[in-house]
């Protein structure tokens, strides 16, 4: 069934990119055409279409069972591809801002020979490729505007996390002292979890015929779990096998707004404040570890592990609150798809 | 009365841009506030803003003479800002791709020290903005969205322009015989004519009430007027007198694919074509001064006349076939303004 599901989304992209590379409004050379299906397949195709995947399976459970017709079943796996789409632009232009060697297991878009810095295009190409989809599917629809409204509104947020993150965390100007909860969660809240929680949902309930005015209480629970989801990632980084992990984690090298710096510095004693302030974001694998054994010191696997499990009985009291079922169901898969993740 | 509306127009800037400081879709920090100041004034206010007036005008000659309501001025200037905005969200990513050095007489915004890379997400920010402004202002209107679909089409077109310009004009596989009329048309309609020439008055249209469906024979001029325009530009570039012109134009250094290379090429002897291939693309001002040397015996001066002549016959007879007399004036003012310019 899954891998059912899994072809069925993988046939919906090739048709998305026919249409795209014969797009009508846009009169392409045949080196331009390749171009673009190449960028596709590189920087598209390649992930782990979690984000596209559960648009499809959130539809499913809103239906509560009932069988999805043909055009459902393409519109929604349509959607899904938008939000990968999405991702896929913001992680070719991250790696170019970053400075990013590998993603998903090869160069990145930007250190590919001959692409270079027209990488910057090829990112504002996949975004322009969101509205062509869109207009082409769903332009006939009731919710067309609150759709492409809802994709505008969830890009800026994202955007402006970045911007956070970035001038947060400035080189040249390494400051520990502007990092904190706060800021932590801002960052959080705007670069993941609204992109990566709330939209797949949204996109759904769109399509189930929902205003998403009547929905901000689904919106809430869903970025506190993305917020949650972030905070696992960070814990990871550091704290995770790399071999299960996939990667080696290099958020303390990189001077990152980490959940455990911040939890750190709100634990430190003066002394420790120290040894952080000398040691955090320096490559010499000598200061990491004074980093890491400080963490340790400071129990911060117990606090991660507390953290945990009282964000897990939080989310859960809110989600059984709610008065629609269906909606409890698809909020619980996400939750359960990320509770105790050790990848 | 020039002045005046200048002014008018600045005053909507200022209402647009403490809006987007203070939307309510982000929770800023007083840091990322200043941040997003700081680069809308460095990278929106300073243009010539010919286009962003351009809707105003346009407007005003569609209305026949009639006054516009306080909340039509601030209509139109809005999208005129629109314009502006995405102009600037352009020419930010463009000077990274080109790695170019200044911009209307200051650094580009890359080059600012302590922007750098954090360029690439401004430049996103920018196009958001342009959404932000439109579902502020217009999500009321009958007209809305087509004027979101009408600023993503463009969009797309322009950055469909910028491809293939990138790939055509690749460094590392300087090719001459890549260029053509045909490519030359197609990336100057692409990357400059719809945004310049046809998105000021569609915006115009929609205010107005039209149909922009009905309207394909104005966007067909507007282009070809684009076209017109870069092609003045090219010429510019080489033949102008940088002290009126403003800027030294640098295209044959930068293997760019000029309007006057395309026309050398059709005009070349055999000897002449490798004259051209040695020497084009060269930074060496003795390689430069070869290629002016050789327009100038091809007689381009001459051949560029001709066409500027012919160019301003053929659009002025299509415009004059125009039903409308409103839309005759609004395009005639726009050949008004750049027939014979200089700079």
């Amino acid at each position: 069934m899954e891998a059912d599901l899994k072809s069925t989304f993988l046939n919906v992209y090739s048709v998305l990119k026919s249409d795209l590379l014969h797009d009508p409004s846009f009169e392409f050379t045949d080196e331009s055409r390749l171009w673009v299906e190449r960028m596709l397949d590189y920087n598209v195709r390649g992930g782990k279409l979690n984000r596209g995947l559960s648009v499809v399976d959130s539809f499913k459970l809103l239906k509560e069972g009932k069988d999805l017709t043909e055009q459902e079943v393409f519109l929604s796996c349509a959607l899904g591809w938008c939000i990968e789409w999405l991702q896929a632009y913001f992680l070719v232009l991250d790696d170019i801002m970053d400075n990013s060697v590998t993603r998903r297991g090869q160069p990145c878009w930007f250190r590919v020979p001959q692409v270079g810095m027209v990488a910057i295009n090829d990112g504002i190409l996949l975004r322009n490729h969101i509205h062509r989809i869109l207009k082409k599917h769903f332009r006939g629809m009731p919710y067309y505007v609150d759709l492409v409204d809802l994709f505008n509104e969830v890009e800026l947020q994202t955007a402006c996390g970045q911007m956070i993150d970035l001038i947060t965390t400035f080189e040249g100007e390494k400051d520990l002292s502007k990092y904190s909860l706060s800021i932590h969660r801002r960052i959080v809240q705007y670069k993941t979890a609204y992109y990566s929680f709330y939209l797949p949902v949204a996109c759904a309930l769109l399509m189930a015929g929902e205003n998403l005015e009547n929905h901000i209480d689904v919106k809430n629970v869903l970025v506190d779990m993305g917020i949650y989801f972030q905070v696992q990632d960070d814990y990871l980084d550091c704290f995770a096998d790399p071999e299960t992990l996939g990667k080696i984690g290099t958020d303390i090298e990189d001077f990152k707004c980490s959940w455990l710096v911040v939890k750190a510095l709100e634990r430190c004693s003066e002394e420790q404040t120290k040894i952080l302030y000398e040691n955090y974001g320096k490559a010499d694998p000598s200061n990491v570890a004074k980093v890491k054994d400080l963490y340790k010191e400071l129990d911060l696997e117990g606090v991660f592990m507390e953290y945990e499990s009282k964000s897990y009985e939080k989310l859960m009291g809110v989600i059984e609150g709610h008065k629609s079922t269906a909606i409890q169901a698809v909020l619980k898969s996400f939750l359960a798809k990320i509770y105790k993740r050790q990848k």
